[in-house]
């Protein structure tokens, strides 16, 4: 079957959160969308008839048992399994190719733990399901693009991570998205960020790490940029396209960005991305996305989520499984 | 002498960077200022002939040798010896309640250890000079304020200078600011970042040594939160007034905040401050302003600085020495 004409999956994620409410709000501006929706259909009954959304539930895929009676907000066993059961059928169709790309709705990983689940997240479990040993996690915004090279661990130890190869894995997964996701563009700039303030200055080393890894990938044809310091290379997207330079200096305006932990890459891409950031799994060898955002149980089930961040998570699947060669 | 009739104090910099260019631009839009330019008026005349702006240059303080021959853009010993002998007479001017304010334009740190100055930078200097013992760096922009707990050293090593004293210090450094700044406001919430990314969940207890600082500037009744997500508490910032609470959660706008290292307050200080950021010394008993951005050699010279960082640095020195106890 050619994956172009498949549909779109969307695991429910955990059901206590906002993930059946944002699919849902999605769906309802995007009816013409050839979908399926993977999760109890007894959770999106009780969210549809909340929410007032005209959503065809036919489109449910109800294989998963419902979690039964559950309140929203709150870490629960039944939600973490019927979080890790979407996962994991999820998971299964994408690799069969029953449907062109896996949009994950957000999960509680208290929740998954009660259940069993034993991997730090979902983008590990997919990983190990899907055989991929190099991936790499993509912030995706309309203006700041950026993968990790290092992502949920200790900021202390991050530095022990920053290696020649981990850099250049990354460099590598993000030039290849860039031209999946756009084939017209023949060379993209990418801005590799140093690790310490400044870049150089106060390096002990990472910076040498770094500019190797950006060397090799000069060389295999790969229009990389580094060590930069993070936060001139970053203010130039925000710059006015006349001249800040005095504050900016001579710097481009980058494609993307490699990240060397959490909090460089998260800080922008919330203030930049609004309400529309992805996260995307770079070198699964098929499409997952997500919204950026998490379970927000603080809201969950008022019907007062914005649907934004699902929205953009459906519509980068979408473009990216349009752009698959068939 | 009423402090709040003191001329402000203005040192050159870097006459090499972008100091005088900015110096003049500022004083070109704000020609009834009561000022002392400390720099040689070599310095002054060449710039002015160059950019064809009409400030008086009657309000240079010409007690200081040129630098001679020099050449825009480099680092040179004779431009190091020059932006020392002017911040030692603006710290002079200062400490003996000669001018309001200081205002210091960017120096070269290569060019100053060239010309033996040992200090990490200026503001240990004028911390030195001044007998302060207790100082901290607040970037400041119209949307984003924050102090540095940690500033210029290797970001493996700031894990270790993460103690309550140091971060209930900067509080109290940044909430005196918030006081001095807005005499009317009682109460200004300072938001105080985590450490590590998701604020707790992979802390090594750096997270408990912020939140034991957070309760004991509480006490004292300071009205401080933390520690806090970083990437989610500055996108609170920038998220809709209506509702972006699926990303954001409930978090309050803080007034400002108190941030780990370096990265973690200049990307969105670069990002919100455009150039319009200020640099403020805090802690000296004197006013002490700076633009947020250095040097710039790439394009000193060439007559196409900004001058916002500069004048907005001008205009924060002039409302704290309007806004200080006669």
């Amino acid at each position: 079957m050619n994956p172009k004409t498949l549909p779109l999956g969307l695991s429910c994620g955990d059901p206590a959160g906002i993930g059946p409410e944002v699919i849902l709000r999605s769906l309802d501006r995007l009816p013409k969308l050839k979908v399926r929706i993977i999760g109890p259909l007894a959770v999106f009954e009780r969210a549809q008839r909340q929410l007032k959304t005209r959503v065809d539930l036919n489109l449910v895929d109800d294989a998963l048992q419902s979690p039964g009676r559950f309140d929203y907000g709150k870490v629960q066993k039944s939600c973490g399994t019927t979080s890790l059961l979407a996962l994991e059928l999820g998971t299964h169709l994408l690799k069969n190719n029953e449907i062109s790309a896996l949009v994950t709705a957000p999960v509680s990983k208290e929740s998954l733990r009660l259940a069993g689940f034993t991997f730090p997240g979902q983008t590990e479990f997919l990983a190990s399901r899907l055989g991929a040993h190099h991936t790499a996690m993509l912030a995706h915004t309309p203006r700041f693009k950026a993968v990790f090279v290092t992502i949920h661990l200790p900021l202390a130890h991050a530095f022990r991570h920053i290696t020649p190869e981990a850099v250049l894995e990354k460099i590598r997964l993000l030039d290849e998205f860039l031209k999946h996701e756009s084939p017209a563009v023949k060379r993209s700039a990418i801005g590799v960020l140093a690790f310490n303030p400044h870049a150089r200055e106060f390096s002990l080393g990472e910076e040498d790490w770094i500019a190797e890894a950006v060397s090799a990938a000069r060389k295999a044809g790969i229009d990389a940029y580094g060590p930069l310091p993070a936060d001139a290379a970053i203010a130039a997207l925000s710059a006015p396209r006349s001249l800040d330079r005095s504050t900016t200096g001579a710097l481009p305006k980058y494609s993307a960005f490699v990240c060397m932990y959490h909090d460089q890459a998260m800080i922008p891409a919330k203030l930049l991305g609004r309400d529309e950031g992805v996260n995307a799994t770079l070198g699964l060898g098929r499409i997952r996305t997500s919204p950026l955002h998490g379970t927000a149980f603080d809201i969950a089930g008022k019907g007062i989520a914005r649907p934004g961040s699902m929205l953009a998570a459906i519509r980068l699947a979408l473009r990216l499984a349009r752009a698959r060669p068939a």
